[in-house]
């Protein structure tokens, strides 16, 4: 590819605004992957992948990632997926700015699952409140992931998780992570949980018991809530958990950062019986 | 401060290298806060601080923690700390950059403490090694400081805990924080933090134990061992370590952010009779 105005690149084009809502100027909703992780992950997601846009040492390492997309019964037609190489000078000038991980998927958005059908399933799940921040969002997800919580549901006020800066810095694991918005937030919600059997937990500095006396080590079914970094849960969402729980603090720091607290409390809850 | 040239904000000029190691091109070694928060601690920190430099209203907000900074036996000279205003265009072209913060504050270095001295009082330390990248050791400060470890060695290959951005993203607890480098990497190091009756716990995907069966509940001295991001702990050091702990991962997720690992490890040491 050496014509940045080639029209196969205009999925790639103009990228700070294409993974924007279609209803924002300039946006188009698509799912955007930087880098050979992400990308591989997204390649291996349920998302349809659009294209790809690399150097060529990037698309070589992720030549049998591409041949696992060819269609079983027609594989003389090859990747289901096209891979364009171009130097590094022409994909920034299609994408608008210097990448520096030298290569870029595409993918159209998927339904989400139901909530419902997420919960039947699962045994710790995130429920998040107001998670606006893209960063802390992505980094959630990292921590879900590797700490074994089986699903995230989105309350009230939550950023998209998979808007591009939010499944970098999830490394990709926003792309194979279960997530639905939970609706009827708060008092619906509650009972949906309530309901599926979960033990709710919301974490908060002004928690009666600590992760240790909460009385989780035999719970079932725990959904752990977390609120944004500044004002916390709502009042609403902390008098509607069963328990609220704190994580110690010292030296007078007030907080620790979302994705952190809620990694002490899914590492915490995977040792459970 | 009407012009950006006066050479009273000499110590804010060029400002992405007034904190380099003296000996690297336009290096000064300056320590650097930025924002309200962090400047507050720098006044309150034990690094003599030189000056300021904000819009009216940051500096206004810090009135109270300059009047602090008064000689007691000379009040009528006012603060020891000078404070510049400036509009943001000035404060900017000194600068060098726009700052969305709104205050800066500089100050000059001081010694370290002894890592003996800080071993003979705490009962959790931190000790990291390669932990190069100044974010992430930021990051790490803020949970050490946050999750009740009393101080951190730094063993070979870290980042300058001074420098701005590990000071920015440590919500400047960096200034607070006890911390020293750990000399005779890692043999005599070792034999330091055993002579001191620190059990030592490496965190390594590869451990033999989790943060629940490693035996840690009763340990009076605890010393959290981490290594980078990418390669972890040196075999030597993995070696030399009274026991190997893992942070059990889901998913095939093969590790977590080195400051996250730390704080679920702080956290339950934390909660240690």
């Amino acid at each position: 590819m050496d014509d940045p105005d080639d029209p196969r690149l205009d999925d790639f084009r103009d990228l700070s605004r294409a993974d924007r809502r279609p209803d924002r100027p300039g946006g188009r909703g698509l799912v955007i992957a930087e880098g050979v992780v992400v990308v591989r992950r997204l390649l291996a997601s349920r998302y349809p992948v659009r294209a790809l846009l690399g150097i060529r040492r990037r698309i070589e390492e992720l030549l049998p990632d591409l041949a696992a997309t060819t269609t079983p019964w027609s594989p003389a037609a090859g990747p289901a997926v096209p891979a364009y190489v171009a130097s590094a000078e022409v994909m920034a000038q299609a994408v608008g700015f210097h990448l520096n991980r030298g290569v870029l998927a595409t993918a159209d958005r998927a339904a989400f699952p139901a909530a419902d059908d997420l919960l039947r399933s699962a045994r710790t799940v995130a429920v998040l409140e107001g998670v606006g921040d893209h960063e802390n969002l992505g980094a959630l997800f990292r921590n879900v992931a590797a700490l074994g919580v089986d699903a995230v549901l989105l309350g009230e006020g939550c950023a998209d998780p998979l808007y591009r800066r939010s499944v970098r810095v999830s490394m990709g694991t926003v792309l194979f992570v279960p997530f639905a918005p939970l609706d009827g937030w708060p008092d619906t919600a509650f009972d949906r949980l309530r309901g599926a059997g979960f033990r709710t937990v919301a974490l908060t500095p002004a928690g009666e018991h600590t992760l240790r006396t909460a009385g989780l080590a035999d719970a079932a079914r725990v959904a752990v809530l977390l609120g944004s970094e500044g004002p916390g849960l709502t009042d609403a969402a902390l008098a509607a958990a069963d328990v609220r729980v704190r994580i110690p603090m010292a030296r007078g720091v007030d907080s620790i950062n979302v994705a952190t607290a809620g990694a002490v409390a899914f590492a915490t809850l995977a040792d459970r019986a």
